[in-house]
């Protein structure tokens, strides 16, 4: 039934969508192969920060480039210092060429004012071919409930989220949050560490790998329904792509079963339109100091 | 009622027991910090790979030599070539020091014929220290229901684990299973992924954060509930140490949730002997290719 909600949307093909323009990287110079220029967009702002999730799909993109296996398996990011829009450059590592698996190395890093560089994230990764995996799946995990996207609630449908600070990474994404995850927006956060929706984005443009990447650190954090306001830096993210998604809106759960130590997990699970789970994420956050 | 039983076990101080003296690191050249010789001991092999988890709590105490910070808060290691018993060097990067946390990489090399270095597992890391948190607890998350040491089953208990190789490990590791989780070890798999028990060092050690890292890696692995048998190389293996354990067994729970594609997630908890979850970990592994 969704599917053809989706069909109504103009296709954008992956080449021209605002995703693939925005995490593009460019080889620096063909003799030095591994170093990548890059432009931060602000469009994929959230609270005046770029998104850690957006910047990435940025490294995986890169990632992609110099090794010789073209999707992310597994994805682990340490973030070091905030990342604001303008020029960055990614400078890879061929860690171990393998078979079936290739493992990498990438570092964000921006420009001081004196010109020098200041690593933003560094990544840990192994590539693979999606195509190429046995068909098996022996899988006990379900799809998360939700209510039908028409029935859920996005942007435009209550009162703004009490988020303050510029967001203009709503713009790009279409996310529409269960109604029983998004108390905190109205001032009576459930309690609970969950929250779930249909993801997609806003112009169209189907899941791929790399917009996992993106997914998974895409939905408001866990924290608001535990009643914390604020900024909740992650500081690891690991990300497993288990599947190809197939074409259609994504569902996205996120939960926190322990917030403790000024530190909360954050696991998210991503399901495409055909069943299949799709991506594994967890990670790491310091926890908003404020309480809602 | 368990803290009595452990009282009866001979303690031996953290500085002396088998764990720290074979995950014991030297620093090479005090004129060269961060670079560390270490002698992978043959006494933490499984199915005669050396286990992961002993590795990486090797890696650990590197980093919380190099790093200013003593405790590892997060963990994430990508193993690249099997390591073998026998001299490795460990090589540390400081990449971020900061008021609450230092972000560090490591590699753990051995030496081929020729001398060569060989990666075998590169980490990234953030360190902190574990006793400078704030004492908040959350948390929705509950411990295993596990029946009581005494009535789980370690390997004196019944018929040997189809485990073909030598596995020194369970020599140095005090396990008792869930008799509800060992269906494997009788040739009828649960189907289920899941395996529960209670861990201890064999010497009466108690936990601490770098234990910590081997304890995750260390009961058998869900696949074998799945009815799978054999070897499950870990690709990925991301821990998060949420607090100090206090003295005592712990509990641990592994599951699985997606077995597909020929890769399989694998998350633990571990809980201490006072009822706190203590670290969380996940492991994208390569799925054993025999059916059991």
């Amino acid at each position: 039934m969704y599917d053809s909600a989706m069909a109504q949307v103009a296709q954008v093909t992956n080449g021209s969508s605002e995703f693939d323009r925005d995490t593009a990287v460019t080889l620096r110079d063909p003799g030095v192969p591994g170093v990548y220029d890059a432009e931060l967009s602000a469009g994929w702002t959230i609270l005046n920060a770029v998104n850690g999730g957006y910047l990435l799909a940025l490294l995986g993109r890169a990632l992609g480039d110099a090794l010789p296996h073209p999707d992310p398996i597994t994805v682990s990011a340490y973030y070091l210092t905030p990342s604001a829009p303008g020029p960055a450059v990614i400078r890879t590592e061929t860690i171990r060429t393998g078979g079936t698996l290739s493992t990498g190395q990438a570092s964000l890093l921006q420009y001081a004012e004196d010109g020098t560089e200041v690593e933003r994230i560094r990544v840990l990764a192994a590539y693979g071919d999606l195509d190429a995996l046995p068909g098996d799946v022996q899988t006990t995990a379900l799809p998360p409930a939700i209510p039908a996207p028409q029935d859920c609630l996005g942007p435009s449908d209550g009162p703004a989220p009490a988020i303050p600070g510029s967001s203009d990474i709503t713009d790009r994404l279409d996310i529409k949050l269960d109604p029983a995850t998004v108390g905190w927006a109205v001032g009576a956060p459930s309690g609970k560490g969950e929250v779930r929706g249909w993801f997609g984005l806003a112009d169209g443009r189907d899941a791929d790998p790399l917009s996992l990447l993106l997914t998974v650190d895409a939905l408001p954090p866990t924290a608001f329904e535990l009643g914390l306001k604020g900024w909740t830096p992650t500081v690891e993210l690991t990300v497993h792509i288990r599947c190809r998604p197939a074409p259609g809106l994504l569902r996205v759960s996120i939960t926190t079963r322990n917030l403790a130590g000024g530190f909360l997990e954050e696991d998210a699970e991503v399901w495409d339109s055909a069943g299949r789970l799709v991506a594994q994420s967890r990670q790491l956050a310091k926890a908003p100091l404020t309480r809602g």
